[in-house]
Formats: structure tokens, sequence, C-alpha cells
């Protein structure tokens, strides 16, 4: 069985990830686009033979959309993701699920009622074959329980536009989300503290930060957001437990030695890091549809989770206090602990 | 538009294929499904909706194949790839093309005649990722025109039906095919001196060998192939150039440190070592074949060549002595140097 | 000219030094030991062909006694260092200093009003080939201004005796001295965060904790200190700068593949980590005594400094508070900046 | 006890070595030089104090020279060798341990004559921390029996003077004593093969070289001789056993991110390279020397080897046959197996 889906979005993640459902997974066609921008919906429809609609609503209700990818701007996710709930049809949310955590409450609530899951949120590190080789280790005892995690996540430079708070709220969300799932633990506080200032970043924002998370278990972890880092794209984890350590490969790269140095590419776009992970979530996202079954991956409590979790943190970095995450009780519906 | 795949063989290989044409790469189907034992073709077809043919020969008339895949027994190769020629469909041919030199060069001489290439043989290494990136190396000239080349070629074990000649044909027949892409250059001798033989083989194997080689260009190559190392399938190549060497990576791999050891894994099997290139290698071939180009991977005389080195070293195998490989002068149709 | 020393503390570091100033550093000879159990000096001295003398200030007063090595209890170092001081005898104290930023200071200022470097305390990373490539890299600008440093120290175990204030006062000293000299910076502030403690150590304990320190420029350091690690003795050090980053190599060692997996020795003891260290503090100790130069290492303002840091860093860790670390205006004596 | 040491030659090496006897090593004295340019003794005994004398007899005869080190011109060495062994005191003799098999040979009874090892031979791999480590993991069994030895000897440049025979006399001799040391087996037979050479060298001169040794128990070794390879000097070592493989490791150096690259230094000269291999074997000679045991280092016997060997290469080189070592039985007196 096909899966046919439906796009809200046809922005640059939009158009990548129509590329992916149609050019990469199997088992799938994207039959529908809409997009505020109608031309922009025209083009990439037209790309891959999808009709264009009017609008979120008329493409979630749809016959010929058996599934829902939004990839539009955050501010309209929940929207999209509660109309496909009562529709009953499967949705893939990019991050953020919703913008405030009443949104992401709401959905979870809904998705609840519904009695089913149908929605996934877009955190492809948890499809990284690296975090899954990590994963691995943790779940199988051999560094003992976690006690301490360091993280980084780097990008070479960021626009003008990026803000401070974009520092939790689109870069550190994606170490929020794989450290929850790694951890099979809940972020309980987070604190921001602020190093001097590179002089490579416009003058408004705050480059680097470390975030300091602390979850429910009392592991506790440190991650550097490095926005401007200027050498490369650069993500790193190494997971401390009881009886050893475990870390996050870089990515395979040839070895060569010239001029004195012995040297190894580092990336510098994190599309080329995680594009592997992109097409397995994808992959497996289409496999379970198709096999009828729950879509297995970041859940809406996830994205809720992700949401209250940046929110704290956005509050820590402009307040510079320890800032408990406000989280109501996981539900039962959810499975797992974190 | 889908390419329809018509799969002569259905053994371990061929089932292989049929599935990673079906559920991993886009643009194309398995309509058609023949094997010498029904049974085992009627398995392979119903899993993916195919239909059963009785032989290459129909399968090859079929309206609804395409482009044929042909994973059959080796002695078979030539006959199905000659026949793929006849009726002017594309053929991937599993290696090797064929089992004698002759044959191989009939297959050339056809496919000459007809005009065009079709035929495309599965040497898998060169869409590895890190052999990619090392020819990017060698071709960008940053370590200088290349003069040797160090590789070895370790299995963790094999049956008993593995005989001496087959670290030639089954075995280094691997690196014989890379290594010509990535120097662009020819090889043409072979000598093969035998160390010590491992305790942990079948007492009729020569195992370790090692395979030394020259290039027309006098690029000296000396590959281990040794089938029965215990710890791993382990791949490694380092081409030392005028400037600098350039070196294969090993797979990324999560670092542990536990009771005083730092470790990755090294896999156990070569599925899983160049399980990416076979699907990068498939979906190139798929997006060419709809696109209505000529393939543009390991062609019928890369294949002719593979056939006459391996052949060659068998030889030197036996004979302790270096032979000169009898290879016909490149035709223009192929393009290329080597 | 051979530099005769005098060594107050036969204990086992005691032993060491004067193991490694007999059979290790040329141009050094023991000629007096002093312990206060009168024992322990005879069999130190012994060894080495020395006499043994009643007390530190019979051993700082002798004619055969050119330079003083304070290797007793820490309590008694200032007594030590201001009797050689007097004495216009070069000291080599090992850390700390003196217990107490009062000792420190009053050594400080009796060393500038003797108006030449006597004393040098003996931090010995300094001395490691590790961190003076690191220190290279970072004088050279090769990755920019410094903004943050993550560090790790971990041991494999520590015995009962060890309490929660020596993760600063024994562990984390060695980072602080080193990492004022690698940013040639001072650090104006400490906060202890500590994450679930690991199941392997004594009730007692807070162990893994998380040091916070923050320099007088803004450098943010983050050090784990985890001295109940379990798999070895494990030090990190990475600095990241406006334009890349620098990092600690591990100690050389051979890779071994065996069984699926690759790996290489993590050392078990600290003593094996900076053995080469120890050497060349003493080796250039020496050798600049004998030149009749002032010792060029850590002086006794760093030996002030770190134990300001430290005792803030044992408020920090009782507290749970960000402390201020009170330190006087560095005086231009000392040159330099941190 | 001091060891008072007399040194033949004091070229480069000679002056090298009186540095190291006298600042790096304890225990020992240069207290006399000669050398054919009575101006370079001059200079390099008033650097250390020590006397200069006329020849190289009357050294060997001196009262005030407990021990010989001989660092003159190669075709000397014999001469020498065999004046200190007839007045029975102990020499090390630099590499080679003389230039023909025969002198080899006769010091080689001479000293068997005098019932006592004198003999220590300089090849300093035996001493380099990672070339330990390698052989401890291959006397422990982890990789089982080896089978494979891969080896490359890379040198950035070398001046015109460098011919073709050097890489085996004064390059190769050196992973020829250190696989023989390793392996504890004998080399059996060596060839030569050679690939394109580089332009980057003098035209006489055949760079790089492959070279091939077969040892008695069947071990195949293969080494890469490269004397202008440009980038760095860089000695690699990997023996394959049954179970497995050890790898030498590359030494220890920071690693820098910057600029899209990750980099480590490679070295630039061997005098870096083995600059603690130098300082541990002297101070290992001198230490067996002053606790009146013979010293146990290369042998007598194993320079008798290394010559055989070298020269056996250098006719391979020639001849581009294969060509058998002929090597008299090993004496019990030097015992081991190789």
């Amino acid at each position: 069985m096909t899966v046919r889906v439906g796009v809200i979005g046809a922005g640059w993640i939009g158009q990548e990830h129509i590329r992916r459902l149609t050019g990469t997974v199997t088992g799938a066609r994207v039959t529908a686009v809409t997009d505020i921008d109608p031309a922009r919906a025209e083009q990439a429809a037209a790309r891959v033979g999808a009709r264009v609609v009017a609008d979120g609503a008329e493409l979630i209700a749809a016959d010929d959309v058996d599934a829902v990818l939004v990839t539009s701007w955050g501010a309209t996710h929940a929207e999209h993701a509660l109309g496909a709930i009562a529709a009953g049809k499967p949705v893939f949310c990019e991050k953020p699920l919703a913008t405030t955590a009443e949104d992401c409450l709401r959905i979870v609530e809904t998705e609840m009622e519904h009695g089913r899951r149908l929605v996934q949120v877009g955190f492809m590190r948890r499809y990284d074959a690296g975090y899954r080789q990590l994963k691995q280790v943790l779940d199988s005892g051999r560094i003992g329980e976690p006690l301490v995690v360091h993280c980084a996540h780097r990008n070479p430079t960021v626009p003008e536009t990026y803000t401070s708070d974009m520092a939790a709220l689109d870069t550190a969300v994606h170490e929020i989300d794989v450290l929850r799932w790694l951890l099979d633990d809940e972020i309980v506080s987070t604190q921001v503290v602020t190093p001097r200032a590179t002089s490579r970043r416009f003058a408004h924002l705050k480059d680097p930060q470390i975030m300091l998370f602390e979850t429910a278990k009392g592991v506790r972890i440190d991650l550097e957001v490095f926005v401007n880092c200027q050498y490369g794209y650069d993500i790193q984890c190494e997971a401390v437990g009881e009886e050893g350590l475990v870390r996050l490969p870089d990515p395979a790269a040839v070895g060569v030695r010239t001029a004195g140095r012995h040297s190894t590419e580092v990336l510098t776009d994190w599309v080329g890091r995680f594009a592997d992970a992109f097409d397995t979530e994808f992959r497996e996202w289409i496999a379970e549809l198709a096999a009828g079954n729950e879509p297995s991956g970041p859940s809406a409590w996830d994205g809720y989770a992700a949401t209250v979790i940046t929110s704290a943190t956005v509050e820590a970095i402009e307040s510079g206090r320890v800032v408990a995450t406000d989280m109501k009780p996981r539900p039962a519906f959810y499975g797992g602990t974190a």
C-alpha cells in the first residue's frame, strides 16, 4: 500500500521532505501540497505530480491524503495537528509541535481522547546511527547508570535573524529531545551561563551559551551551544555512567596526511550531518503507517516536553537563574518514563 | 517513470536485491522473477507481487521487464547478459560478468556493436562513501601522483567450501575493481606470496595471502587477503602519493571506555559494511535508467578486466610466479583509462 | 655544578622525588632528609647516601643544602617555605603552597621583600607534553580567543578517607592551576553542581561533581570531577575559541583488534599519566637553579591563587551557591596576567 | 657508581650522545673523547669537561674509561669494538656493528671467546614506548601467532648523497632489527619491488621501495621505504596474528579543529620521534653497567644479523630478485631465537 501524503508548508524544509518522500523513501507518494504562498505550493507540487489545495483544512480533509506532513511556520502547527487528529489522520509535525505549552497540551489531550497515537514530531536525531548506537550501549548497562552527559552543538555561523532565545528553541531543542530519549528520563531544571561572547557574531546575540540541565533521576547535562564557531557543524555527546562512558562518533571521513598534518574533514552543514537520519525517520514513519501501526517516533508528549523545556530555557537565558520546568505528569498513554 | 526490473536468480543475493529494489530504492518495481528452483522463485516473487517466469530468456523478452538483474550462478551470467543486450535492455550483472575472459570479451564486443552501454557490473565499493571520499582526494591532486597502495581485506571466517583461488575470484576482486577505478589505471601484473598459514582455517586453504599488483603507470599495490582473521570484517585502503597519503576510514562507531580500555566495535559481516553502498549502487542505476541515460557504473569492460586480473592472480597463487595480465587494449567506447 | 637538595618529608611523594632527583634528573644530589618519622627518614636517606637531619629548620640551615624540597604534610608547608626564603634558599613546595590563603599571602609577601623568586610550587601539569602543545596552540592564536573550556578529571577509585572537599583541594586543584596558566587568565567565581551520586562510592562522598569556573576575561570552564569512575585515570581538556578548538590528546597506546573490537588501553593510575611531566618539572627546576636563574615554574602567587580558588570551591560545594574568589590584585613582581 | 664513558667519534650523533650521557642520563660521565678531527674532539670534550685523547686505541686503554661509545664512521666500528673486547670493556656501538658480515662475525666470535657479553648495538627502536607496548601484546598471545607485518618508514626528504642502497643500510635497518626482536624470529629472505618513483627525489634514487621479508617461521613482512614523502617523518607498524592485530600508535598530539578540518601534527624529524627511545636506551645501558650486569640490548649477534640482512637487501634492490640471507646458525651464547 502506498501512503499518500499531503504537505502543509512548501518552504525549504517542506521541499526537502517532499523530495525525500518521493525520491528516497519507498511506499509513499505526495498527493497534495498547500502553502500560504500559492506560487511556492504550485512549484513544489508540480515537481512531484501532486495537486495544490487551498489550505491546511482542505488538505487534511482530502480523500487522497492518508497522512499529513506539517512543515509550515511554527505558529500554525497546533491548528494543523489538531485538525489532523480530528480527521483521524496520522500527522507528522516538524518541530515545534506547537509554540506554547498550552497548545501542545491541547494536542496531547485531543490525541488521548482520540485513543490512538496519530502524532509524530520531527526530531530526527533519534534516527541517527550514532545516537542509536549510543542508546544501545546505555540500554545494555555496559556503562552502568548514567550520571553526567556532556554535549556540544556547534554551527559555523548563523544569520542576523538568529536571536538568543533561538539557541534554546531551534538549536538546543534537538539535544533536549534526544537526551530525554537516550536517558529515558525527564528534564526538571535548566540554567544558562554565558561565557564571554565571540566577536564573530551579530551584536545582539549571546553566543556561546552553556546550558545546564538536571533530570528527574539527577543526571546533570551540560550543553555548549555555539552557533558561530566558524570551523564547522559539530555535534558532540558523551554520557558518563557508573562503570564507564560512551561517546558519539564523528562522521567517518578519510584521513589525509600532507605537509606535516594528519587531517580529517569536519562537516560544515547540518543537512549533511543528519541526512541519513532524516531518511530513516521518514522510512520508518511510512513503514509503520503502511503496516497500519501507530507511529513509534517522538510523540505529542515529547513535543509538549520539548516546548516546556525550551521555554524554561529561554526564561533561564533571560533571567540567569535556575528555572524549574513545570511539566504535567506523564500520562500512561505515552508509555515509557520520559 | 517506474523502472520494471526482472530478476534472474532468487538466491540470497537475488533476494537481497529484490528487497532493496522494492523497499529501499524508489522508482523501481520488480515485476518478474526466475530461478532454476521454481519454488524459490515463487517465494521471492510472491513477497513483492511479481510473477514467475520460466527462464532467463522468457524474462528478458517479457514486455513488463524494462531492465534485467542477473543474480544467478556465475557460469550463467554471460548467457543472460548477451540475451539482454540482444533484446536492447539494460542489464545489471552481479560479479563476475562472466567466468572466462573470452565470455567477457564477447559481451564487450556485443555491447559495442549495439552501440550504447547496457551492461553494469555489481562492484558496489565504488558507491561506498569512504571510497568516494578517497577518490575525491586522489582526483583533487592533494596528495600528488599515487605511487603505492596498501590494502587489507579481512573476513572473520569462511566455510570449508572456500578454496584458495576464491581469495582472488571472490575476495580480492573487489579491491581489483575499486583500485582500477580509484587510480584510473590498469593492473598489468600480479604476484602472490603466502605467509605461514593460520591454524584457524580448513587445511586445504592458503590463508592469509599477500597479493602484489603493478599498474600500467607503475603504482605498486599490496593486498593482504585474510579470510579467517577471526576478529572482524575489516577493509583497509591507504594510497600514498608524491605529496601525502589518504586512508579509508573505519565505519563510524561509538567509543566506549570501560575497565581500562577505550574500544569501538569492528563489524563482523560484510553486509553491514557495504549496505549503504549497495543502496546507492541501485539508487543511481535506477535513476539513470529512469532518466533514459546509459548506466555510469562499472562497465562490461570493467567486468572483463576483473576477470582477466583475477584469473591471472589464480595462476599466480598456483605458480608462485609474477604473472602478467594479458589484456586487450581498452576500447575508446568505454572512455577513461582503466 | 651539582645542586644539593634537602628533602623535608619522606612519605610516598617525597620518596618518589628523591628517586627522581637521584636516578632520573641529572645535576642534582639529595644530601639531607628529614621526616617526623625518623625511621622513614633514615630509610629514604640511606637509599641515596644522604644524611638525616633533625627537622626542617636544621635542614634549611645546612651548608650542604643548596635547595629545599618540601614534601611534608600540607599544614607544615608554609613554615618550611618561609624558612627557606629567610635563608635565601630556593624551595620547591609540593601543592598546596599552604593550606590557608593568609599563609600563602605571607609567603608571597616575604618572597617579594626578599626581592627575587625562590619559591616553586609542584603543579606538574604545566610540564606535560600534551598540555604544552595545547598552550602552544592557544598562544599561537590558531583558534582565536578562548571562550569555553571543557575538562574532566577522573580516577578509578578513591579510598574512604577521600572527602567531598578533596575534590577541590586535591583533585580539581590541578586543573585550576593548569587552566590559569593555559589561559593566562584568573578564575573569579566558582560553582559546583552535584549529579546523582555513583553507587560505587563511600556514602559520605559527593561523586561526581561538576565544577563551573568563570575567569576575569569571561571564559567559562566546566570540570567534571569523578573519582570513582571505575574505568581508568582519564584527564580530558578541550578549549574552544573564536575560530576553532584544541583538545588534549590521550596518551599514545597501541591499537588492538580482537573479537569484534578495536581497543586501546586507558591508564589506571595517575603516576603513569604524569611521570614524564614530573621528570621534566624537576629537570627544568634543577637546570634553572644550576644556571643561577630564578625558578620559572608555578610561583608562590600561583600557589596563593590555587588555595584561594580551591577554598572558594569548597565553599561552593558546601553551599551550592556561586562563590566569588576573593583574590588580591596580582603584584607586578610575578609578571603575567594570571 | 658513576660509569665513565669514552666516546670515539664526535660528529653529530656522537655529540648528541655526549649531551645525553651528561645532561639526561644519570650515573654516567663522559671522561674522554677522540675524533679524526682533533678540533671537533676538543670542542665536544670541553663542553662536558672531558679530556681529548689521540685515538680509539688510547681511549679504550685509558684508566678513566669504564665503557666505550663508538659513534665514528661505520667502517671503523669493527676495529674499535674488537679493541674494547680485547680490553674487556663494555662497548656501545652505533649501527652498523660493522660494514661487512665477516667483520661482524669476527666481533661475535671474539666476544664469545671472551665469554661474557660486552657489545651493545645502537638500535634504539627497541626502547620506544610504542614498540614495547606492541611487543607486550605480541608476547601476551592476545593476537595469536603473528603471520603478517605491514610497515612503513617515511622521511620527508633526503639529501642528494642518499643512495638507493641506503634505503636498506640506513633506513630499513631499523625495521629489520626491531622486527627480529618483536617477532623473536629470523629473516631468511628479502625481495624489493620498486613502484614508479616520486618526481620529488634526486634522479639517481629509487624511491619509494617496497621491501618484502620472510622469516624462518614464515611470517611475511612488507615495508614501504619512502624517504622523500614530503609530508612528514612517519613510522607505521601493524602485526597481524591468528586472532587479531596490533598497531603502533602515532605520537600523541593535540587535536585542532579549524576551518572545516580536524587535524593533528605529524612529526617531521626522526630525532623528535625517537628522542625518548634514545634516552631510555642509554639509561638502561648505564644502569646495567653500573650494576655490573651484561648489557641486555641489541647484541653483537643482532648487529651481525642486521648487516647480513641489509646486505642481502642491497643485493635484492640491485638484482630485483628474491635473495636468501646467508646467516650462520645462532649461537646458544646469545640466547633467544632471533
